[in-house]
């Protein structure tokens, strides 16, 4: 078996923010009927004025249960309280059920427990914009990007493929690996990111709360490294609580970094500082590069 | 006596870089000639086919024994040899000279012992662009951004004016400060950020040599949280030299802040969390918000 291109028949997303709008908008070809679930109104009728849905309901049981493809698109433990809640019983055999939740271990393991038929599958895009909510979807938000998958125990070979076909679908490029892996890894590199840009801007507060020349001379290196300090909060104490020891040990692990180039700076041991700063400046413009490349 | 408008009969630039290539292009109106003094005769040789200057040198001296404006745009350790130098027997009196050098402190002491009749003013504008060198001049680099001045013991009233028109003609928001002031500021919203990026990418690279899938799956919130890792190193050095006092007080004090994230996530304590979080989401968006309403 390979993959083929992706079908459904009848596709249900469930969460219509900007990723779930967005996915709903990028497989508008290859659905003949899209059912969008949200528990707001204006959110609904956004996603039927926009044609971004076909039918559109609040109601997870009636838009859910013809469905063949159901994908989750909601924060991590909202996505755990429909795994873990009816939606075993509302849904046919066979359906297809992926998740797009920013961390996996605990979704993936609440899907093994899903009835028998039921194909779940656990993913991830690694995408994402500054602007939120169904007005901010755009059909383009997965193309090119990594979306990870993570097969669970309801994972058949052929969900498999299936899934492998929808990321196909989205221009994105399918990244497997195990759901543990994956946390691992978007700890470091997306979960500690998000708490140094917190701890910084709370830093600066603190100064800038003593002499607001911090604020006023603040630029294009703050704007970039604050930037994250303002995600959704709802989202991120979702990731935090289901990820808490990954990100534990990363933050260990960055400490660690600091402290090197601490002591460095502090004991004027310039030509080690410099190593360690060329090191990581080089690590840099060849991610960029590669990643450049790639785009 | 207050600002008028900046005119310069000769005008010296020393150092083509981005930053002083810049200077000249938005400068070029204000005054009668320009001249440009590099050490790399490939720059000297942009600098006049692209008319950025009228006349170009490599030697200090000639290149602004005529002027009645010098700007020096250097790396900082380059501007202190120049003031510590020669220059002071090479200017006419009544010179404005402004330098600017990241740092402000040691230069702007070195100013104050320049010869009497040599108006010397320190300099900082908080600008930039990812790229560097002559090729990327751009006359707008400066508008709508701050630029700091620091006066110095040899800054008259007449030079204060005169640098303030200076800073007005590039289209950048003046701010006086004195040099002390300046150092700590940037040390907390230029220098700390530069540092936190370098320790992240060492961070994240480490990683990334045991497993390849933290630099495949690294994206947009990395990316931001990584740019100034990729800084010069050659001026991150000199910052690093001439204000390592005041950047480790603000890496000690960011240690803090993240030591605080660091324990309400491990003991799990949501609630304080949050607020901790939201606080800091919360002043990135205000600082934003007033940011987009100047620009």
């Amino acid at each position: 078996m390979t993959a083929g291109v992706f079908t459904a028949r009848h596709l249900a997303v469930v969460g219509l923010g900007l990723m779930g709008g967005s996915m709903a908008l990028a497989l508008r070809g290859c659905a003949d009927t899209i059912t969008g679930v949200d528990r707001n109104p204006d959110t609904l009728h956004t996603a039927l004025t926009r044609k971004i849905v076909d039918t559109a309901t609040d109601d997870l049981r009636s838009g859910v249960e013809n469905a063949d493809v159901v994908i989750l698109a909601a924060p991590v433990r909202v996505i755990l309280q429909i795994v873990n809640g009816r939606i075993g019983a509302y849904l046919r055999s066979n359906t297809l059920l992926v998740d797009i939740g920013s961390t996996k271990e605990d979704i993936c393991s609440a899907m093994g427990r899903l009835p028998i038929g039921i194909q779940a599958i656990g993913g991830h895009p690694m995408t994402g914009k500054e602007s939120s909510g169904i007005d901010a979807s755009d059909d383009t938000l997965y193309r090119n990007r990594p979306f990870v998958l993570c097969a669970t125990r309801r994972t058949t070979p052929a969900a498999r493929l299936r899934a492998l076909e929808l990321v196909g679908a989205l221009g994105a490029n399918p990244f497997e690996m195990e759901a543990h892996r994956h946390d691992q890894t978007v700890a470091a590199i997306s979960h500690l990111p998000y708490l140094l840009s917190a701890a910084l801007v709370a830093t600066i507060d603190h100064e800038g709360a003593q002499d607001e020349a911090v604020w006023n001379l603040a630029a294009g290196g703050f704007r970039d490294m604050s930037r994250l300090a303002a995600s959704d909060l709802d989202m991120m104490n979702d990731i935090l609580t289901t990820n808490t020891q990954a990100v534990a040990t990363q933050l260990a692990r960055f400490r660690m970094h600091l402290a090197m180039l601490e002591a460095m700076l502090i004991s004027k041991d310039e030509a080690k500082l410099m190593e360690l700063l060329q090191s990581a400046r080089q690590a840099r413009i060849a991610w960029m590069h590669k990643r450049e490349g790639k785009a």
